[in-house]
């Protein structure tokens, strides 16, 4: 049986392809999205050719969706269940898995399938492998489009904040306020920071950032982010750093303004350059207890039940990084190409089908 | 010179008393209250002698006040400086405390010295011991009155999630909505707990948890409390359990209800019988991997200056706990008395001095 | 295909039966015992109805082997694969698992499955399920019979130093120094213990301990253990405690041999009693942060990987552990009866196949 | 009264000097050193400017010695006791200290006070910063010179694998196998680790590598270090590695050969150029898990108590590091620079005075 996609055709090409349903094996499910969204790693793939060639890829790993056929083997899931589908579907019988580094299995980054290794969320249909570990009831009575936001924006940008260990009280610096870093800063703020810094300046984003619980704004255009930080918190600087977006010399202002004793989370995917570098004396010669962490989010149905939770109970809306909402898979192509565009009033599109 | 205190003068009996105004050591500090507020603590070791017989011994351990000598090798406060006291004041040189329990220095609970080992804050003047570990300045634009929680209530209440190890997500049961425990279901909400049951049944406590962040309150008149847990989570328990009330038999359902790899943290004070019991099954028979932790709130200054930072980004606010307000020395022991009596209609009582 | 296996036929009776062979499903793999031991819950199982009532049952969960069979996803295990089998085989893309207690998946204790929920390794062949996650492969160079001791009383004592998170230089007490305890003692030693304290009194299991590295051996008929440890540690008692055998009580004097901010490492199976209890007083009346944890040790591939990498360094002997060898099926119940009737010079048996 | 002590006279010179004797405060001690042992610091602090201009700077940080003054608020140490001391110092009341990281209170790395912020130990008498919080006793049994090492070396090279974080069976790299290198094997080794390689090229560091429980020493000279791990761990990589030698860019290699969900713990003092540099690639684009902690040692009494409990036990040996020993105030200088110069059979030396 055959489907359309929207696809990578090549590096720098996109287009409508058309390709066989995939099939299903005895632990999978064959799912078909509800709602989905693009990913600026979408943008990355295709424009950057930050994965490498790849051709007739079909796009997109964010997506909520219902379940349309279910291995023999699956036990916890069944057509006509509507899922969250994590962007990481780990394999979880894997050494790295049991090691808890899942977003790993298979080697580093593995645990990222759609649109990396297979075809994405963007087509008609799309499998998920080991579906009972992988998939994850949607929620009565919250909205798709809002779901969909935790395939990706929300656990990435939540083990941000889990990787510079955020403890209560603890002054914290969210860098980059894309959607990411919104979720890095809500995640913060929900996990026990006291005075919270946003380093960003698009006017939506500022403002979604003090929504979410951002306390100073911190504006690069407006002088040194490191002097800016080190002068608000008398000269002292922060506890933790989140970095969700800049580039590979974030990580020299990240080490400045970080106190001895802290750490930095990385969740920023740093597509190019050959070096990440560290300041040797701001990171106390080697000595001092600056720790500098980053990571693949965690994927898999325990980790989407959580972050879901947190959205039941009402500590957690998305729906305010939903800037643009689309109707309908012709759609995609628009959507996408917002996300590589990038309009100033943009957060994140969101696509229902 | 001679001041006044209000003091307990056996077991049972309470009384102002004069008393020499303390000597204040070469990194100690002198500090005349502004505003306390009695604990329960106070009238366990009162009226239940928890602590054992004390006689002359002026008590009370929650302050905010105002440091009016410092010691010689003092050298960040000075007379004149408007303070946070921790009901904690450990000795940080300690081997204890270098390991990480300073709470424990000098001996399991020695942390814990106002109104135990020496006298208490409810006199006109009372001693800091190693004043630049133990004190905090009182942030400008924060209340007297809501801070001196921060001496007992929020590091109590805090710590109870601490020893839970919440995570993002977690399903988490407060068992005890006192002052206490409220602040222990402040802390999972703002700690980035999902669905958070609070155990308790007095109207205003019920009310003010549901404003803390509680998603549903379990009232124990209606039912066994585990049964309640376990009905509203289909059978699967909870993720983690803050014991802030109840007694030595509140164990047993803290297992029962909790999920193997939870944990429970206990931060009430277990003030009688010999022996708190584990119920064995329900304990995965020694290996469900259920942990218990409780301890003694940790005190000192970071401490109290990493909590306040809560309250002054707006994170937390104590106001809620405080439903009687006294004015002036002489109405401590209504509010003390109030302490005793528990009117329905209390949460905490504060004086302003 | 019909095979022969040792099985418990109802409680307080075993025989040999037939049975079928084992199906292979497309993640399990059908191995062939070639070295296995009984242990002390087979013993349990049978003559004391620990897990209640079955019925030709196989048992034994102990085994090294070799494959004979694999299912069809089954990647990284062929026939003919020597191979060491945990005795707990966790399903892997459980939510328990994904959460990091893979040992509960499907329930508490759950990922204990031979002879327990399925036949055990006592037959002429057995199942493994999800192959991939649950078997490794046996390091060439190492004794097949030593390696059985990975099945379980390496992991466990293993689990138990892990549970009391010992330190460089820790004080650690180990209580029982049967095979399990023996292994933690092993651990504790190259898990950074300082002064290790070996409770036990059998005179082989005495000599092995030291030889494992105990630095003092406490005797619990030459007075109470308790008074024993605080005398050898001047009244301070030991910064850990790993729980390796007794029973209910023994946690009493857990709790009273342990400093403030110590933990308990239990992973001795507590087959009868109501309740554990916790000495109140001791416990710092809830408040003396003396953490008490235990847990079923965790199994699958990369855990026995790892610790068979400290056989291969010669980092840990296990050889020490077996002083009774048996060769051939038959023997089997000879190992059985043996562990039963725990003669004075045993530790482990093993039976070679 | 004056005393002798030799001293840096400014960059590139050093020289006996004389001084007054320091004065005790209340907290404080006067200690006599009984063995030393000079540092590498201490020729990068002369020979290469390592730490600024510094004129008449008695240096020195490693010392075993006899107190001969206390102050009137000391209280475990008397006159006469023989004392550990620590290179590291920390202000224990301070904020640092309070949050776990003595060693950076009262700024970054400022735990570090002997020859650094004031004079070292190489004079007839030298001062002890809050003598209850940073001495310790020297245990009976234990040679003075032996525990030199206890200063620095010891804590120093087990840091390394503490911040590295060696689980049981973790494959393990330490860089460099001068006297910290190999104290750093010595802590993998009874830290739980498996197989463990250790880099380096010196004939009798090599032996003592070894001996200390290094299975395989990858020697630089023999081709690319990353390769050859690759190569003896079938291209994996390692799961830790300690850095304890060579220079900013170890860390290259130390990125490429570590496993996704490792970590890589830095005790080498990093002395000069502007960046450490990390592969963006090996570091998984940012993403990789791969965590970099890089930290000062911690000192104090409760550390130096610990690490001295593991040579009492018997599981460490320290005197395997000392290559040279002196006699006498007068040979302090040849000791130096038996450093300075390194001679190819030299660890480290030790001048008992």
């Amino acid at each position: 049986m055959k489907m359309k996609g929207y696809a990578m055709l090549g590096i720098g090409r996109t287009g409508w392809i058309e390709k066989e349903v995939p099939a299903c094996g005895p632990l999978d499910a064959i799912v078909r999205p509800i709602a989905v969204s693009p990913c600026t790693s979408d943008i990355h793939t295709v424009w950057e050719g930050a994965i490498g060639e790849r051709s007739d890829m079909i796009l997109g790993h964010e997506a909520v969706g219902e379940v349309v056929e279910v291995g023999s083997l699956v036990k916890d899931f069944k057509p006509g269940d509507r899922v969250i589908v994590p962007a990481i579907t780990p394999d979880w019988a894997s050494v790295e898995a049991q090691g808890g580094y899942a977003m790993h299995s298979g080697g580093m980054l593995s645990g990222w399938k759609f649109s990396n290794f297979k075809d994405g969320v963007f087509g008609e249909y799309f499998h998920v492998n080991e579906a009972d570990g992988n998939l994850a009831l949607l929620p009565e009575g919250l909205a798709a489009e809002d779901c969909v936001m935790l395939s990706d924006m929300v656990p990435t940008g939540f083990h941000g904040v889990e990787l510079a260990d955020v403890q209560f009280g603890d002054t914290v610096c969210v860098i980059g306020i894309g959607p990411v870093g919104l979720m890095s800063v809500a995640a913060a703020a929900i996990g026990g920071a006291g005075r919270l810094y946003a380093v960003g300046s698009r006017p939506n984003c500022v403002q979604a950032a003090r929504e979410y619980g951002a306390t100073d704004v911190i504006n690069y255009r407006e002088g040194d982010i490191v002097e800016q930080i080190l002068d608000k918190t008398h000269g002292r600087g922060v506890d933790r750093v989140v970095v969700a977006g800049g580039d590979n010399d974030t990580f020299l202002q990240a080490v400045e303004m970080l106190r001895p004793g802290g750490r930095i989370g990385n969740v920023n995917y740093l597509g190019s350059g050959d070096y990440v570098r560290i300041p040797r004396v701001a990171w106390g010669c080697g000595m001092g207890h600056k720790t500098i962490a980053g990571g693949l989010m965690p994927g898999g149905r325990r980790r989407m039940e959580k972050l879901a939770s947190l959205m039941e109970t009402g500590r957690l809306d998305t729906s305010k990084l939903l800037t643009h909402r689309f109707q309908g898979f012709d759609r995609l192509e628009d959507a996408l190409m917002l996300m590589k565009d990038k309009p100033k009033d943009l957060i994140k599109p969101v696509v229902t089908l």
